[in-house]
């Protein structure tokens, strides 16, 4: 059931990481050519989890001021060069761990992500609303052939998401009043913070995030605006 | 004669108003559309002009500090509003005037602007770097079905071109030094502060800017890294 007339929002803005792209399935493949090139044994799923893991608390080191701004680069390397003896990694030559921070630019999209963000372009504008810096998600864009209308990102206002001032002023970059933008996400935190900051919420469940769909519960629907099964059934329900 | 290595070039920025598309043909279109539905007699001609004119001035207001941040739909709405009784214009509704200020919203590109754009991005990042804000920036890119990369605009930066942070923070958004980007503009002023700025240049002359071809002299080409006729020679250059 909606709760809020779809024909009011102007522009949908997307959290990247796990909504769009897939960093599990990404880490894993980029995880398995370096070991088939270097001959390395490395559980790279238990890898992709652990690099996630570190990522909330280095966003919050950040959004509290106890470290600087760093983009997502830097603190994705400072996470890696901390997991890398635990997975026996510490022997990889400096271009290799280089190229592998990196994969965060080379993810892959879902399936749906493409033909769902194409029909919604069509009828509303779309645009990057993710905590990953402006020249990776221009990276990622152009890898995965995205057709977003504008890249948003947490860079541009100098902290990260959940910071409320995030989304507000990417509505008003847009030109928007926030209850006419509509965050999408897989994630219900993000969205929690996007309704606090006034913008409409639609929540699209993405199971194999971690690589274990059987582990996977969706929130309850009745806490966002929308719940969409993927971005064709999203723009399906937006009439595009 | 190429004075610098267009390998080294990752990224384009693009002045957008004269240089990507024709903001005297779109304000004549829209005005006579208007003359017609209100049986006005206006130089539409001399009116494009006049509203150009006016912008300069008010960007330096703008840049010194002696008016707070405002968007190029305010500034262009306040010299608007100045130009109404010299056309006779001043008995126009409201809503009239609203729809004519957003025409720089949709402005339409020169022939030869998106077959350009799709060669160029193709092998180098595309994105515009102009003082229009970023929300007339989407609108115009949908409009003219614009292929960028991505949305860079002064507004980013609380100050307009030819303040060098613009073109500085540019480069840096897109995670790259300042010589790695080359600035296409039609205009020499904008080009020569992005040099200063540290920049490549490229110059694509637009002689029918101003609506009158036979009244142009181009800028010597010793001014610039590189001249293009158009932005498909500007691609071919790139060998694109």
């Amino acid at each position: 059931m909606q709760t809020v007339a779809l024909d009011d929002i102007q522009a949908l803005v997307f959290d990247v990481f796990g909504t769009v792209v897939d960093w599990h399935g990404g880490i894993l493949r980029d995880g398995r050519r370096l070991s088939a090139a270097r001959g390395l044994d490395v559980d790279w799923h238990a890898f992709a989890l652990a690099w996630r893991e570190g990522y909330a608390p280095a966003l919050e080191r950040v959004r509290r001021g106890s470290i600087a701004w760093a983009n997502l680069d830097r603190l994705h390397r400072g996470i890696l060069d901390e997991l890398l003896p635990r997975f026996g990694l510490e022997g990889l030559p400096e271009s290799d761990l280089k190229h592998l921070n990196r994969v965060w630019h080379r993810l892959d999209p879902w399936p749906d992500t493409r033909p769902g963000l194409l029909r919604l372009k069509a009828g509303r504008v779309i645009a990057t609303l993710s905590n990953g810096h402006v020249a990776l998600l221009v990276n990622m864009a152009r890898h995965a052939d995205l057709p977003w209308d504008c890249i948003l990102s947490a860079e541009l206002f100098g902290t990260y998401k959940p910071e409320l001032l995030v989304y507000r002023r990417a509505a008003a970059l847009l030109g928007l009043a926030p209850e006419q933008v509509m965050m999408v996400a897989a994630h219900p935190s993000d969205l929690a913070a996007a309704r606090e900051a006034g913008l409409r919420i639609a929540y699209v469940p993405r199971p194999a995030e971690r690589g274990e769909p059987q582990a996977f519960t969706p929130a309850p629907s009745a806490d966002f605006d929308l719940t969409a099964s993927d971005f064709e059934d999203l723009a399906r329900q937006f009439g595009l």
